[in-house]
């Protein structure tokens, strides 16, 4: 299954819970888009946050943010990978 | 150690081999500042790459990066993870 990064602005300050409690809402209803979100990591200072996850679709995973309430900046498929 | 992202543009259509030879010019010098790339990710169609990677200090992921000859656009420390 193609694997995606996305990228999210505007979490500034945002502590290590605050930051699992919103990966927790991807996390409850990821599976009804076949999507599975398997790291996510954040830079408080900047409020730079990515997610990496795999899924069938780009449209699929940018939708689970959505509907978890923090729709992501930028989605790219990562088609390559080292 | 500090965990670190950076984002780099402009390699669009670039080939497995071509990312893997890129990557490996990091690998190469990376020891020298006390860095580990330890994964990286490529969206070819966009040209955005993510590079995920230990070391003592932001500015030292960047010189590897620079000495290599593709310095990153931006790069994060990622002070959060989940």
């Amino acid at each position: 299954m193609p694997k995606f990064m996305d990228i999210h602005d505007g979490f500034v300050g945002v502590t290590q819970e605050q930051f699992e409690a919103a990966h927790a809402l991807d996390l409850a209803i990821q599976a009804e888009e076949g999507v599975s979100f398997d790291q996510a990591w954040l830079d408080p200072k900047t409020g730079k946050a990515f997610c990496l996850a795999t899924g069938p679709t780009l449209a699929a995973v940018e939708r689970i943010h959505q509907r978890a309430g923090h729709p992501a900046g930028q989605t790219f498929e990562l088609a390559i990978e080292v």
